[in-house]
């Protein structure tokens, strides 16, 4: 499968890689691809490209970009090459204004998630893979054999259950809740209130909420 | 230990009914003490008083009020009765103003348990149990054996390790976290944007979250 990675951060570097390795065709876009050279170099096979370019190739796109970029990014690339496509949004609406731990700029009664939806009614966005950590987010294997809980919020029915297949395959996630339509992202977005304070707490990012049930 | 539970609903019920079984002296509150009349014939033990002796009676107190009602009623107790003492809070700052699922009228950078420490700096608030379905707060070990997470914010390290062992004598509780001081609060009553959607979707509250690390 042909995949667009928006942001070339850690969390768009560990997709792409963890992607390329399971034998997708892979491009991943920043503002300056001068900037990820040296990760190209170091993966084999994955592409560089401009956002617009990433955006036309993948046939799913990540979005693995800052939260405040996010609308700014997608409303610069050509809207018809986002047309029908699942945008796996992996953002937050984190704002670091006023230092550790963050706070959020969206939260509450709306999402960052529904914002993008909103503004993009052609795509269909998937909001996962945000309450966590970008190494565990493709290797949930490696804390406690997978044993914890992905959530995932959207519109699009058929599109979610694509995208918990795609990442069993891809990357072996077996608990994947469907928290419901786009909205529920308020309840996975404010997660991040916890997790930023557990992760100051901890002082390291490996840990995952699991839910007992 | 005497211990005065302010609110008769099923949290404040389900506490004070564990807490006789336990062998404590528990005295139950309620604005209007006949409401629960039926409660206390069910437990034999269990005493009825009005906010203001329930406060007095205590050593340690719980918050099972609803968050709006909670700054009122202790407002309207003797100040003298909450000096020095530890108040578990397990309220939580919902808005059912427009139906389900609430949404939070304090929270991001602010949280109903700061709050509550603000305007009673004599009392340790001790945020807690608050990410849970009342039944499971009691009886942990009826869900997987117990293995999830509670999480326990406050500016008091001392309480805060009284309340650890008090959970674990009463209730059982074997994995509880101590996120850190009350703004910790702002993380853990968040985590009520989530708990709401999983019951939503779940139908049912006997779920819970557990920190995989």
């Amino acid at each position: 499968m042909k995949i667009g990675v928006l942001g070339s951060g850690m969390v768009g570097q560990a997709i792409a890689s963890k992607l390329v390795e399971r034998g997708q065709q892979v491009m991943i876009s920043s503002r300056n691809p001068e900037k990820v050279k040296d990760f190209a170099a170091r993966v084999p096979g994955v592409q560089m490209g401009s956002f617009s370019q990433a955006a036309a190739y993948g046939e799913v796109l990540f979005n693995a970009l800052k939260g405040e970029a996010t609308l700014e990014v997608l409303s610069s690339v050509d809207a018809g090459s986002l047309q029908g496509k699942t945008l796996i949004d992996i953002s937050n609406p984190l704002d670091f204004s006023r230092g550790m731990p963050p706070s959020l700029y969206v939260c509450n009664t709306d999402s960052l998630g529904e914002q993008i939806q909103a503004a993009f009614p052609q795509m269909k966005v998937i909001k996962t893979l945000n309450t966590l950590n970008a190494n565990l987010m493709v290797n949930p294997g490696s804390l406690a054999g997978g044993d914890h809980t992905l959530f995932m919020s959207g519109n699009d029915d058929q599109a979610k259950e694509q995208v918990r297949h795609l990442f069993g395959e891809w990357f072996g996630w077996r608990d994947i809740i469907d928290v419901g339509d786009i909205t529920t992202a308020r309840g996975t977005e404010a997660l991040l209130a916890l997790w930023v304070r557990l992760f100051m707490k901890f002082g390291s990012p490996n840990f995952q909420f699991k839910v007992v049930r």
